[in-house]
């Protein structure tokens, strides 16, 4: 960038550098004359004045927020995203987002990147356990938001879903169908979602008597090729499972082409976790919520310690529901 | 942010600001000692140091691109993000992504608020024909790439597919299975690339003796509700299409779901234009083309541009290819 200083802007209009700072940072008390010399000279210059440093003097917050998430390619954050900028906006907000691709490392540089230019609050969707670098950064007054899993050990703004609930309907909506043998497809284990989601499964299972339900667990279904693997390798059984619950929308994508893959794969049933566009014509029952709500509270949580650093911390937890759309409802073969 | 300030570590060091700031800054010279006692402050302050200021102060660039998209709840989009992130990585760089929601306003605003941040380069997908601000920001020096769609009368590095290409393909397809009668269901009219592709099919009919092609020409799809709606509207018509060429992803999906709505529909050839995860599944035949390599080709471009501006402005063409999946080899009713 070979931007001219605000020194050079000074010189060529012929004013002092205060002024010319004055004027270029809109503060009161400067002859309309003056004013008008300094931003000809600014405008023909191509200067352009530093909103951080001018943000940091004025000892206000940034009108950015950063949303650090796992994975910018999946539709679930992407709908996060949008219903954080769409709350952003009602306040004059904008949102710059980042990837951590679910890297614990990648995830806390990106958070220093973010916070050493300023942004004027952090949504993070907490890829590790290990959530020391915002813990420093809540304690400077960073208003700090987690979305989607909680950060281990943290008294931070929380939103999250019924995870429990969502899963207990699902078990419960294949078992009235008859099943017994229900497969489990999940993401990473070491991601709390997926740890809320299989052992609430193992416990729905436990309690309807089925025994050894462990057996037709598989996790590491992080995309939907490796979920694909996965759901193959539970469908090659000796003793198949007759449903299968997916446990997250890339699981779902790669269960369904296992399932087109696998001769009589279209009397397994299916119920994913996570609702996304075409699931509809897919004919896909699915554990439904509100993805852009989610995000939206996230955001409204983010403006509100932003006004009052010292409010009441709040975790939010948001509703569940089944939407039967033809998968989940075959009978066991 | 109540942040302590440099002078407040040098002050508690007991050093002088200058010799607190090269410390901080990393820069050689400074006794261990020093150097030792000024980290220590810092720490204990919870200083840090402000990235933007440091790297300008270097002369250096940041370390930091910004994408600014049309929707980030578009997969398309995500898949242009995931390609750029991917090569920016390899360069040590990280991506801030921001989307206008096609709105040019925001789009100028966006720009302005990285460019205030001093991202250190700038990755487009112009929603506007007016890119007047990016004109004097490259002016300015700072690196910029247009991705998707091209800034009208401007000189700078370019990637997008061909358009044209595979509209006529398309065409090409549905024509050889006995299509006449094909619809076009495209994006709001002011976009480049709706006004590429409906030109394009317009030329393809009109060469193939196909008379009034116009008449079921239909824009407006910017989302999948709007594209089910126009879609509705051409299968309505007295004499309705045979066949669809749904000009971009959210046309195919609302396509999808009007054709599911109609009787017949299941009957009527489609085509899509821009591949999708689920089109596999699905049987949608499509014009695909490498969103994540477009992306990939962007940050190339960008990374090329801040390391040699003087270097040749670069315009890419990527290719399309037909994937048939049985959507677009049904034969006319």
């Amino acid at each position: 960038m070979r931007r001219p200083t605000l020194a050079v802007v000074a010189q060529a209009a012929g004013v002092s550098l205060k002024t010319a700072s004055r004027v270029l940072n809109g503060e009161p008390n400067v002859a309309s004359a003056t004013r008008e010399r300094v931003q000809d000279a600014a405008a023909s210059l191509g200067f352009r004045r530093n909103a951080v440093a001018a943000d940091l003097a004025r000892g206000g917050l940034s009108r950015l927020v950063g949303f650090i998430t796992g994975d910018l390619a999946n539709e679930f954050y992407s709908a996060l995203a949008s219903g954080i900028e769409r709350e952003l906006r009602e306040h004059g907000l904008q949102l710059l987002t980042a990837s951590s691709d679910e890297d614990p490392d990648r995830e806390a540089s990106l958070t220093g990147e973010l916070i050493e230019r300023r942004v004027g609050a952090l949504i993070v969707t907490p890829a590790g356990a290990d959530q020391s670098a915002l813990r420093s950064e809540i304690a400077a007054g960073l208003p700090v938001v987690v979305v989607d899993r909680p950060a281990a050990g943290m008294d931070v703004d929380t939103v999250v879903i019924d995870n429990r609930g969502g899963t207990r309907s699902a078990v419960a909506h294949l078992l009235a169908h008859g099943h017994r043998r229900i497969g489990f497809v999940g993401d990473e284990p070491h991601l709390w979602t997926y740890q809320e989601r299989s052992a609430e499964f193992l416990a729905a299972m436990a309690e309807a008597g089925v025994p050894d339900a462990q057996r037709l667990v598989r996790s590491g279904a992080h995309d939907a090729a490796a979920a694909r693997g996965l759901a193959l390798e539970l469908l090659g059984a000796p003793e198949p499972p007759t449903a299968i619950l997916a446990a997250n929308n890339r699981a779902t994508v790669g269960t369904l082409q296992a399932l087109r893959d696998t001769p009589g794969g279209a009397d397994v049933a299916v119920v994913g976790f996570d609702d996304f566009e075409l699931a509809d014509l897919l004919g896909i029952t699915v554990v439904a919520y509100d993805a852009v709500e989610m995000g939206r509270r996230a955001a409204e949580l983010a403006v509100a310690r932003s006004a009052d650093p010292d409010r009441t911390v709040e975790q939010v937890v948001l509703p569940t529901r089944v939407v039967t759309r033809g998968s989940g409802e075959r009978p066991p073969r």
